[in-house]
């Protein structure tokens, strides 16, 4: 392996760990490392980027950490599947109005997601819509059978944004979605119908290749969710309201 | 500190400094710590979740990894400012083509950018526009000066994010905003007039509270963006083909 690329990394700013985390993330990118391959031992990593075993291993756990290596029981230290990529990439749950949140989030999808449905129907292979039609069915079978649907509604629509064919869509919609549990939790069985109903109709109007039906059912679907929560928190702001008031 | 909420964590399937790393997560949620606060420490976190004070140390460094806990040193291990918030957060840097990449990223912000933009000139407060005029003339000042402007090019679609009020877009500006470096060093010097003239003529329109026009003339600064590095791609893969054919 080829040492002319990695700078002796003990003269930088941060830790000695984390600049031996940055070395070997970016052997990976250099080598086009996939999760096919296994990373290098840790006594070559050491003798390539001129550090100990111990600061390689402490390196490794940084990357492990962040989801860029994952060890393989009984098989060693592989490249993830996906390297880099974390659930809740923003820290959502650590935001104290969560109410807020799920609010700002649903002003975002209601921008973004009947332009996903338009390009979905414009770009789907056959092989997409048969994956979106059995995820579509699986959340109404969750629906049907009462269980918690919100984790299967968030792969439908990642489905949804897999038909556009760009490589960033369906990892931003985990992101904008990530208050539907919390969405699904407050509307209980309010919205079971209507999901069923809106999810069939942004699935035939992908499969015709109808952008513009997409794009509007998409928007109907969104805005209906997102009207009835802003109602169920303006009601749970004026109880709390109310109950300060009587309190005091 | 009470202990009900937190359940045996020896019992589940993940290893133990995880599920360790989960329950100080769930504490900073539930006891709703900010950057302010300080961790307890070792010693009453081994206490309060049954485990010992080297599961505590290394599940604190999976959250250090991951920029929940910081470190500050002679002072100890605190809250992070934004928990949870990782650079990068969707592992961008692992794409092996960094052009298709980009130019999916300059499809949503095409999309996305200009709604934005709009929102931001109904909703900037004046410290908002103030702030805003401020990243604008540190970006001209790069560019007159020569200098990369690409970290603070970045830096003004936040500010312009930040002007809507909502909690969530200056987040996502970052994450859609990663090609901008890459299409910086693509275009060369090809862009400095044409990025210093459409970045005022976007901060005109926020200020006047001209929504119509902001969305307009961030769509056209976007587009023009976009095309350039389309044509810039499509020369660059014309040119391989051609070296390619010439090689056999």
């Amino acid at each position: 392996m080829k040492e002319a690329c990695f700078e002796n990394i003990k003269s930088k700013e941060s830790s000695l760990p984390e600049r031996t985390a940055e070395q070997i993330s970016k052997l990976i990118v250099e080598q086009h490392l996939t999760c096919e391959d296994k990373l290098p031992s840790e006594f070559e990593l050491a003798e390539l980027l001129h550090v100990g075993r111990g600061t390689v291993r402490e390196g490794v756990k940084l990357l492990v950490a962040r989801n860029v290596l994952e060890i393989r029981r009984g098989k060693g230290t592989y490249i993830a599947r996906n390297p880099g990529e974390i659930p809740d990439p923003l820290g959502f749950a650590y935001y104290p109005d969560q109410l807020r949140l799920a609010l700002d989030l649903a002003e975002i999808r209601g921008q973004m997601e009947p332009w996903v449905a338009r390009m979905a129907a414009e770009h789907a292979t056959t092989e997409d819509i048969v994956r979106l039609r059995e995820s579509c069915s699986v959340v109404e079978q969750d629906i049907l059978n009462e269980r918690d649907h919100s984790q299967n509604d968030v792969a439908f629509h990642v489905a949804i944004a897999k038909c556009t064919q760009n490589l960033v869509v369906p990892k931003l919609i985990p992101i904008i979605t990530y208050a539907v549990k919390l969405f699904v939790s407050l509307t209980e069985s309010r919205l079971r119908t209507e999901t069923v109903i809106g999810h069939r109709e942004i699935v035939e109007a992908i499969s015709n290749g109808d952008g513009q039906r997409a794009e509007k059912v998409m928007a109907q679907h969104i805005e209906y969710n997102r009207a009835l929560l802003q109602e169920i928190v303006e009601k749970m702001k004026r109880d709390g309201a109310q109950n300060e008031s009587a309190g005091s």
